[in-house]
């Protein structure tokens, strides 16, 4: 699949158009951001480890009845993609307290919640990426009530997904952030990438980070961790050329 | 009603026990304090001003059959309540868009909204009164789901009462912020005050501001404002003494 001009350009991703209108390619790049941009490094290895685990994942989720945009991995660091309109919200599923939430509402690192908790914050990178309630949503016109709903429901779904296939990999799922987008006929479905830059991936029993807090806590060697992460996933790239 | 010991200090008002367990008395402060306690001042006046006012607007709305923990004023710094613990959330109901929720959604100033927006923050210094989400109230165990649509539905009807009533007076109700107490029995009521410190109040057609946002903001003299908002109320002293 040829790749086309750039469409967009992300922190971490760039998306190209192809021939087919309803495909897209998306180049995973080996920039590290934190802090909404603030803290920057160019990290060799990291945009094909991104790439080939968020590939992986989603064929698991595939297999376990849950789609997305996905349709194939084409090289190291490209994934041919459906084309869909991203919903301007990173929805985020928690576990276990940790990051940013810890410290608003007063939790300690790692306190487990009674049941999984779900947040949209508003992808807009000049406003800092806020908190929205799901009145904000409806104000904002970035989703109905239906469709809130809707993605509440993928998110916790998808949730008790993913708990197990880290769990079996003595990983455990902390949280995580996922993007949905709207194809051609209004469908919604999971989209971005969901890889150790996207999630909070504790090792079991030693709580070592596998996951961005590396990069975001200067905790040590990333691309050995989310190498790591990548090989107990099954580790052989997916790669159809 | 003898003043009893002192059983809270807040930024803006004083609780003290009473012999009778079931009410507490209030007393209202001079201090004026914004910003999460960054700015303060002391302003001569302004306690008086919003206990007259407070104790206006929980007798008008009383007539409205919305009660509130308002028995009576008992002079110019004081009024007798009924004994509620304050759920530790602030419900703020906004019309139109202004102060932290214009910045923080990127909405310009005075833009209206389709319909009210019902808000929770989590009253909590420390913590710089970070909102919540419903889930987040639930995750905190701060009140149940039942009691926070209860809360919702509640804010929305003081807000139908206080438009008119405001409107009446050539002002209108841009947003307020209300706290709810629970009694002994459990029940929700609503608590704290209602007065220019915790409402945006513009003049209609002009936009002047006769609320906080003056000390806020350095707009001008604030007891000149508050004084205009009592006597347009209908401004005589309410005190039984």
């Amino acid at each position: 699949m040829e790749k086309g001009s750039m469409l967009y350009e992300g922190k971490a991703k760039r998306i190209y158009a192809t021939k087919n209108e309803d495909i897209v390619l998306i180049e995973y790049k080996d920039s590290a951001t934190a802090f909404n941009g603030e803290k920057k490094a160019e990290i060799s290895g990291k945009g094909r480890l991104n790439n080939e685990i968020s590939s992986l994942i989603f064929l698991k989720l595939k297999e376990l009845g849950i789609p997305s945009h996905f349709i194939e991995q084409l090289s190291d660091h490209e994934q041919l993609v459906k084309h869909v309109q991203i919903i301007p919200l990173e929805v985020v599923v928690r576990n276990k307290a940790a990051g940013s939430l810890a410290k608003r509402l007063g939790f300690e690192e790692g306190v487990s919640f009674s049941k999984p908790l779900v947040e949209f914050y508003y992808k807009k990178d000049e406003l800092g990426d806020p908190l929205l309630t799901d009145d904000h949503i409806e104000l904002l016109e970035i989703a109905t009530e239906a469709e809130v709903t809707a993605m509440k429901e993928q998110a916790l779904k998808i949730n008790e997904a993913l708990i197990p296939l880290f769990a079996e990999m003595d990983i455990e799922l902390i949280d995580f952030k996922i993007e949905f987008g709207k194809d051609n006929d209004g469908h919604i479905m999971l989209a971005d990438e969901i890889s150790p830059d996207t999630c909070r991936l504790w090792e079991k029993n030693t709580n070592r980070k596998l996951d961005k807090d590396i990069f975001r806590r200067d905790l040590g060697n990333l691309i050995e961790a989310y190498t790591e992460v990548f090989e107990r996933l099954g580790g052989n790239s997916t790669c159809s050329k």
